[in-house]
Order: C-alpha cells, then structure tokens, then sequence
C-alpha cells in the first residue's frame, strides 16, 4: 500500500536503460513472482524464472546478481504495486474515510488477481526480514499520513496514532487474506463497506 | 486465542501417560520452539531439539517420528498455550469489551515473553499450510463466538460477523507484532485500552 516504487538507486538489482530493458526486467519480476509464489523460495530456480519470463539466462544476470537479489527486488516491487494500485484506487476520494474504503477494495482487488503475494510478502520474513519489516513499516506510515490527514480536516479524531495505522493494516491484512486469498465468497465492495463503518465508528471525533 | 488444546487423539505425536513422560514431552516442545524460533524449520534439527531439551534421542522418537512431526505439534501447542493465556486474562471480565480487552492484553503479554511465536505460526504457512489455516479459522471462530455473546446481551451490534471477527483478528495480531515482537515502546495496558476503546466504538449498537 505504498504510494510510489521509491528511489531506484536504492533498489537492488539494475536500472535499465531502454525500453526494451524495462521490458525485459518487468518480465523477469513477473515470471519470478509467479516462480516463488508456487515453488516457495527455497524450491525455486534463476533457470524457473528466465523460462518463465521467456528470456535468455544472460538477460537475468544483466539484471540480477542472484536468486536472493532477484527476490529482495520482488518484494520491493510488489511492496510498491500494491502502493500504486491503492493510490489509483484513491484518486476519486473525498474525504479520509473513502480513502481508507477505497484503498482497501483496491487491495482486495489487487490481492485476488495476484494471490502469490502473500506468499511472497511472508517468506520475505525469513529470506529478506529487512525487506519485510520496510513493507509493513512503509504501509503503516502511509496510512498514519492518511489518518492525519483526515483528523487535520475535522473528520477523524485528532489523537489519531501509530497505534490506530497498525490496526487499521492489520484489518486490511487479514480481511485480504480471509476475503482475498482463502476464499472469495464475499465482493470487495461488501468488504470494504462493512469494514470501512467499522473504521468509521472507531475514528469519528 | 484457543481456549483449549483440543482432541489429543487428533494430535500429532504420541500422548504419554505418565506425569514423568508429560514432563519430557513438555521439554522437547519447548526446546522445539526456541531451535525452531532461532534457526527456522529448514536449519533446525532433531538432535539441536533434544540438546537443549537435555533428553536422549531414544526419548524424542517415543513421542515424534520426525522433524516436521514435532513442528506440526508446535504450532497446534502454540495455537493452544495463546488460547489458555486469553481465557485465564479473559476470567475476571464482566462485559464482551472487557473480554477483548483481556484477550488482547493476554496476548501481547504472552508474545512478548514467548517472540518466538510469530517466527513458528508465520513457518507454518509454508511448512504445515493446514495448521497455519487451522490456527486463525479457530482463533477467528472464537473471536466471533465472544462478539456474538456481547451481541445477545445488547452490548455490541446485532450484525456482528465473521468479517468483524476476522477485522477484530487481524488487529490484535499487527499490534502484537509491532508492540510485542518489534519493539516493546508502549504497555500491553495502553495498547489494550486504545485498541479496546476503537474496537468499542466500532462495534457498540
């Protein structure tokens, strides 16, 4: 749920140059989130993903130094598709609480056309714990901002906290793993409302 | 958030029936979950387990016929002990937000003495999918059972649901990992009493 990919220098793995690089790179992303999704990290190959992505192995190397790499820049990616799927999703939003029920069913839709990501998101607590700790910590203080936001204008409450970012994610999280991932037997939009009056009650001043 | 361990006969693992074997039993699951805790399930062994349970090997294979067997075990056994911990804090209460409240502070008192239960339930998502899905459909089932119990007393809203127990879920375990496991900045006190009052106010009629 971040809002934008971050400064790529920070970022491993190498910026390409040319269109056809990005190409080939988004290729590679993809095809290796699909790879670690089903194999799991350990069970998953460099040779898995380039079959996948239909690129020769020297294309992943131009990108890629390793499997851990390749992985630590799939999480960031993902990590930075769910913030920009959310932030389209917000567009429309005029208050504070249609950013929270928007950003929610944006991250129901997200997640039910890319189930890996959890899977992906969870082992990154035992291959990448750095990586995993930012995508929580970076989520959490996009929705702080956007709570802040909301009490500075009146409609939330002003003692909005860290606290109430966190039980808002954790929300998010479980209802996308429940709603989202395990079972689809309720639409995003029954979701979203139903949590959304939830948050509503909880954060009105 | 169990409130009991469940039928042994469904358990992994060999039930013992004397005290002197329950004692041993006890100390391989707790040495279990400091070597899985510390080194993972893949860099874990049976022989680590039973070092620093200060058992002989014979005595782990009269209870456990492998490794994933003992780990399967933990998780269940974890899944249990949170739920012991929440009904003992739960005791005392005399209101449906007063048990949430109970719970919540039982738990993060419980994670925070025992940070190596996010690192063990997180494990068995990708080890042992069907106790990792078992733990939080119990865990959400009991959830709903107590917000029920408020809503037949008129406490809570009548339209209490799985989707709020599984809201209410998700909460409690993103505040545990952040204030539990991640940094211990706030009492479980504090964290209850604001946790309680959204949850208060998201769900009273």
């Amino acid at each position: 749920m971040g809002d934008e990919a971050g400064d790529p220098s920070e970022r491993p793995g190498k910026t390409p140059r040319t269109a056809r690089g990005r190409a080939t790179l988004r290729k590679l992303l993809d095809a290796a989130a699909i790879e670690f999704g089903e194999r799991g990290f350990h069970e998953a190959s460099i040779s898995g993903i380039t079959r996948r992505a239909g690129t020769a192995l020297g294309s992943f190397y131009t990108y890629f130094d390793s499997k851990d790499e390749i992985f630590r820049a799939l999480v960031q990616d993902m990590s930075a598709q769910v913030g920009v799927h959310a932030a389209a999703a917000m567009q429309e939003a005029k208050s504070a609480l249609d950013r929270e029920r928007a950003a929610l069913k944006g991250f129901l839709e997200f997640a039910r056309e890319h189930k890996e990501i959890y899977r992906i998101i969870d082992e990154a607590e035992f291959v990448d714990s750095d990586s995993y700790r930012a995508h929580y910590q970076v989520t959490a203080s996009r929705i702080l901002a956007r709570l802040k936001a909301g009490a500075e204008t009146g409609e939330l409450r002003d003692d909005v906290s860290e606290l109430h970012a966190w039980a808002v994610m954790g929300m998010n999280v479980f209802l996308g793993l429940r709603y989202g991932i395990w079972s689809e037997d309720l639409a995003p939009d029954a979701i979203a409302s139903a949590a959304n009056d939830f948050i509503a009650r909880g954060l009105k001043p």
